[in-house]
């Protein structure tokens, strides 16, 4: 290349999304529900001076560039001021769900070699049940305040966040480099083996909170109020806390307490005008409005995800006056991919019919792009009824694996293009209109056809007959593949093999319907709820077809 | 730095936001009025080919990476082709203003190197006459349908756009190469000197679309229509090009006819729903829609900058449904850096109130960071009365000129971040809402207080008698500078010098009113009308004040 623009070189750091939020938005608020119980407030302002004051003070302490500090905490300010000290740092935010069982926890913070433990009260019994396994482990630090401290701690070398704070000095300035040094690390566990890190950088942080802001993304500006339902742990709420400081929008953070009348409070008490969280949360709240026969005075708009939303849902919200919007994305995605939502002319469309696309996985937003491709890894066209393996690619999506491992995601195309597999299968429309039909491992691929799984247990389980259904593939000699489905039926409810299967005519493509029913008392269920279809494909592994 | 993040590494390239518009929002419009006299009607799929057709073509024609190609072109699909095919294959896209005197085109392009330039055939006589004194010029592209190519040539090697496109290869690779590449140049004329030019990275440009985009910037989705106004020549039509392809709109290209009937009836016919020009495109418009009694469709939203634009004409589009958003930046600044606007609750505030908001310059977006600072170059607090020279800094601001020039705008401040002087003096509130007093060359500096020339102007101008005022410094012994105002009577008006400086009683601190008042029979001009200070404030250098 001949000849370099001639504008300004800085680097997209996290800490300029907060010296930007501190110069350009100071007076904007964070509302925290703590775990000492009560409903704190502060700016954004006081947020960037008491991270520049942590960041000293870990400096003090030790802490160095590249290391990782992890955190088991909720929603909250404390959590928000580490976000920001430990990344602007030049330090990695290593964000530990504390949900993963205690084997796990133990597991990650050996992978990431951890020194420094921030954990709200909250979760004192869990570090009091996994510091013994710790042993990089030199100072757990709980997010409480000085005086609420418990007379018994949960381990040795236990110190308090507030004492470690003061100590350190609110003149500290943001060391500056490299943008694509490592910010976050957040892991990942998969159906199998250990979890597995993904390690953002300060560039794909940034980048991804730009374009979650744009109007075709979560589309958010300085005047609206934000509660991220979705947890600070679990790919970092989404990017909101980044963004929050690229907008300076008002934000409100719900700390420990998720249930629907809790949330509901907040929502009305602080004006928010939009929430984001996993479909779970959204059942809760409206049960909770519905049940109650409430209103919302400001709340409009919602950001789905984690998992499909049931059209059920959007069109319970929008009956409120809520408009959902859904997001896909992974951990490996930093995690936005697609957003799907109604704006413009398409809000003239018959409501059921803006609820069907907003169902469906949505639009790539820029930076990020997809394909669909067979099992020779061949793209297949959109537009079509074909579904294939979708990847992905894009400036804030993994590269590899944090220690290595999950190779077999990634490949490199023809052109010298890298490609991230997501695990899931989906058909692409002619306008680009994204939609996941299948996970990799369920779908059903039978004569050159995949055949979706959840389309065929979808149909089953509108069956009244019909308790759970789960699809799955079992060997043939000529498909390679045939569906089966295994079926519970409800109590005290009938249905026969031939009716099940008469049940799909006309509902799929006669080659799509299942060859067999089988009747079970119970199916597997793994520790979310979710079906354990691998489990049921190795019970079926010898199962013989009918002729 | 210990360690890296393990996202994918891909450059933010012009040529990215083109595939991103050929994969995702490939059916997306371009509507173009053509200097051939037609509306031509085009979509980004097509676009992007042709883009690639051209880059294959010029890559034969021996155009290197590095290297300025130039156009003279109003704003169509052809010159929407070239910004992509001439940066995508990491040349540099050169455009020239044709308002600029042949004088200064000649010397821009002698400048520059140019050796080849894009014309729309509206500029031959421009070209024919420039030709001569352009020995760097190897060849002149013709931007007219083949058949059309007039008999007579304007010079010699004059080639035809559509000719070199049709042996281009339309599966032509886009290169990857560093995002600090050059991609743009554009040169700006001050008053004095000759014009400097602006060198634009891939970099600069595309993190300046994204933020462009966001809602608190121009907040575009790819459900709007968009017709800019504000021609591809000057600051790449404020960015629109590049957003276009990010998200993917409608783009209406209004090419040679700007007068409101011609943009009145495309607002129309296309279904705009945001139109972006300078504050005279909007009185054309205003003029000629008040005249005829009409009213907009779907025209909703404007962007308005160049100029600071009066209330009077936010009230008048607001009274005709389109609300105002003031942009302000500069060429160096590729350009935006702030923008007003009123969103969310700030809709419920009273009309006037929001109108005289949107008539400041608004808020730094994310990215652009602003203060106003002293004579001794030391930071001004916000929030006071107190307006200082506004210094500017982010990844799409000029670090410098291209082939040096106006050192004197750049300074590094005490922790040692660099900054560009804007030559505008700034008053910046406690929101961080900043608005211009005056140019730097401008204003007066008397007894350390900084007193704006426009706002002495503006009161002497609402006093009946006056048809043009001007205030300007002449020296003074106590205070170092003290303002006098020099006015233009209206025809058959009367006013004394007494009477005018009684009127400002009242409406500015004692401190500010000028000393003096001299009537003259008319003020000095420049070539765009404004009032040339500088050679009053010549011809009053030796005026002495009145005891």
């Amino acid at each position: 290349m001949g000849v370099n623009g001639l504008m300004m070189q800085m680097p997209l750091l996290v800490s300029s999304l907060l010296e930007h939020a501190e110069r350009h938005h100071k007076d904007s608020e964070v509302v925290s529900r703590r775990t000492e119980g009560d409903l704190h407030r502060t700016t954004l302002k006081e947020i960037a001076g008491r991270a520049r004051q942590l960041a000293s003070a870990l400096t003090e302490l030790g802490v160095q560039q590249g290391e990782n500090v992890a955190t088991m905490a909720w929603n909250n300010y404390r959590h928000l001021e580490i976000y920001y000290a430990v990344s602007g740092m030049g330090a990695v935010t290593h964000t530990l769900n504390p949900r993963y069982s205690p084997q796990q926890l133990i597991y990650i913070l050996n992978h990431a070699k951890n020194r420094t433990v921030f954990f709200d009260q909250t979760f004192a019994p869990l570090v009091k049940g996994i510091a013994a396994h710790c042993p990089t482990v030199e100072r757990w630090v709980m997010m409480v305040d000085e005086d609420k401290m418990p007379a018994e701690l949960p381990t040795e070398n236990v110190l308090n966040y507030e004492a470690i704070l003061a100590k350190g000095d609110a003149g500290y300035v943001w060391p500056q480099f490299d943008e694509n040094a490592a910010c976050g690390l957040c892991y990942t566990s998969g159906t199998t083996g250990n979890p597995k890190g993904v390690l953002y950088s300060h560039r794909s942080s940034v980048l991804h909170a730009m374009v979650a802001g744009q109007p075709d993304g979560i589309g958010l500006c300085s005047k609206d109020t934000v509660l991220p339902v979705v947890p600070m742990f679990h790919v970092n709420a989404w990017g909101l806390p980044y963004l929050a400081m690229m907008t300076g929008f008002k934000l409100v953070l719900p700390g420990p307490r998720l249930d629907g009348a809790s949330i509901y409070e907040l929502l009305e008490a602080e004006k928010v005008t939009l929430a984001a969280g996993v479909p779970t949360i959204w059942l809760g709240l409206l049960n909770y409005v519905q049940q109650n026969n409430l209103k919302f005075s400001t709340f409009n708009k919602t950001l789905v995800g984690g998992a499909a939303i049931p059209i059920s849902m959007i069109r319970a919200l929008d009956a409120l006056g809520v408009s959902t919007m859904q997001g896909w994305g992974m951990t490996e995605m930093s995690p936005l991919g697609t957003i799907s939502k109604i704006q413009g002319p398409d809000l003239n469309l018959p409501k059921e019919e803006q609820f069907a696309r907003i169902a469906k996985q949505g639009k790539a937003l820029f930076g990020v792009d997809m394909k669909i491709v067979d099992e020779a890894g061949s793209e297949l066209p959109w537009g079509g009824e074909e579904s294939g393996e979708l990847l992905v690619r894009g400036p804030w999506i993994i590269d590899s694996y944090y220690g290595g491992g999950g190779e077999k995601a990634f490949s490199i195309d023809d052109s010298g293009k890298k490609w991230f597999a997501t695990g899931d299968v989906s058909r692409i429309d002619s306008t680009g209109l994204m939609q996941i039909t299948d996970r990799s491992k369920d779908v059903i691929k039978s004569g050159g056809e995949w055949i979706s799984s959840i389309d065929l247990e979808n149909i089953a389980m509108a069956h009244p007959a019909v308790l759970e259904a789960a699809a799955i593939a079992v060997n043939h000699p000529k498909w390679t593949e045939r569906p089966i489905l295994v079926v519970v039926k409800r109590p005290n409810a009938e249905v026969t093999r031939d009716e099940l299967l008469k049940f799909y005519d006309g509902k799929i493509i006669k080659m799509y319907i299942p060859d067999d029913v089988v009747f079970v008392n119970e199916l597997p269920h793994g520790a979310t709820g979710k079906i354990q279809k691998l489990q049921l494909r190795e019970q079926f592994k010898d199962y013989q077809l009918p002729e």
